[in-house]
């Protein structure tokens, strides 16, 4: 149950959003541009960026929400997702991604964690600054999401059969105006 | 020095915002409801939450930007900020904000470290629901915050008496276009 009356039966972030569409709205203009852009890094690699760091903070509204959101975009490619969680050293992803993944984790543990050899070793398998930048940005934005969702203890539907029909409307219509507005239970 | 080229010499947070005026807008537009509504906890309050999570991330240009902001806010009593950073159960605030820092704290850590007793403790000292949703969000958010700011290693000034000018002016202006516009050294 959640720590305080949300006043909505919404599920994770979608009852924060409800209950304060103040703060909601620049958050999600901000999510859309960090993990819908296509300048650069592609969004489904944004949204296993999300997804990792998620999984890594134990937040499973979160971790599944983002997870089927790359699976979306990656064509239904469940496993890829799965390979990432588990173990992103050994999945079928670019060593670039692999590089950057491994710069998210010490960002969920620390921004001083990230060292100079992880920045160069991301360079060197081809990531520019800009990567470099959206993904300590991506991974500092879910530390925000995941401890704003679990903080407040919202209600986190444990049936995995529940994510992908709100996945594929934020793959169709993003995270704007919609998300604010959408009254729909998921 | 910063991980990437960021393209200006600014310290901290305002050579994130120089380097990606896409992703501050929002973020900048989320930090002015979040640190400056009067709605519910005051703006001091809320700047010594961001600067207490902050010292506890070990952001040293966090910490002191925005303890310096609260300074202000609080008259100018520097040695309140001081007692709250080295131990705010002995400091000169209300039981209330005691209260709610402690939840600051969990959240710091991680979401799920929140309990119900926590937020009973917060509610018998008299916070409502959103002084508690304000806390969370605000705790999490500087946990995205020192991150990105530590993550780049960005440019942190170690002379503390760089820091009140721009305290002031956030203080007199909010945190709202001009901090997008400003091109003005610290």
């Amino acid at each position: 149950m959640p720590h305080i009356d949300l006043k909505n039966d919404f599920p994770g972030m979608r009852s924060l959003v409800a209950y304060s569409p103040e703060t909601a709205a620049p958050m999600s203009a901000m999510t859309e541009i960090l993990l819908r852009s296509k300048d650069g890094l592609q969004p489904a690699e944004r949204e296993l960026i999300g997804m990792y760091v998620s999984y890594l903070n134990d937040c499973f509204y979160c971790h599944h929400s983002h997870g089927e959101i790359a699976c979306i975009y990656l064509g239904g490619d469940r496993e890829l997702v799965e390979q990432v969680r588990k173990d992103y050293t050994t999945a079928a992803i670019s060593e670039k991604l692999k590089s950057l993944l491994a710069i998210a984790a010490k960002v969920q543990r620390g921004g001083k964690f990230v060292t100079e050899a992880d920045v160069v070793n991301a360079k060197a398998n081809g990531a520019d600054d800009k990567d470099i930048h959206d993904t300590v940005l991506i991974a500092a934005a879910f530390c925000m999401f995941n401890r704003y969702v679990d903080g407040l203890a919202t209600t986190t539907p444990t049936d995995l059969s529940t994510y992908p029909l709100r996945a594929k409307q934020v793959a169709e219509k993003g995270y704007g105006d919609h998300i604010i507005k959408d009254k729909q239970p998921a």
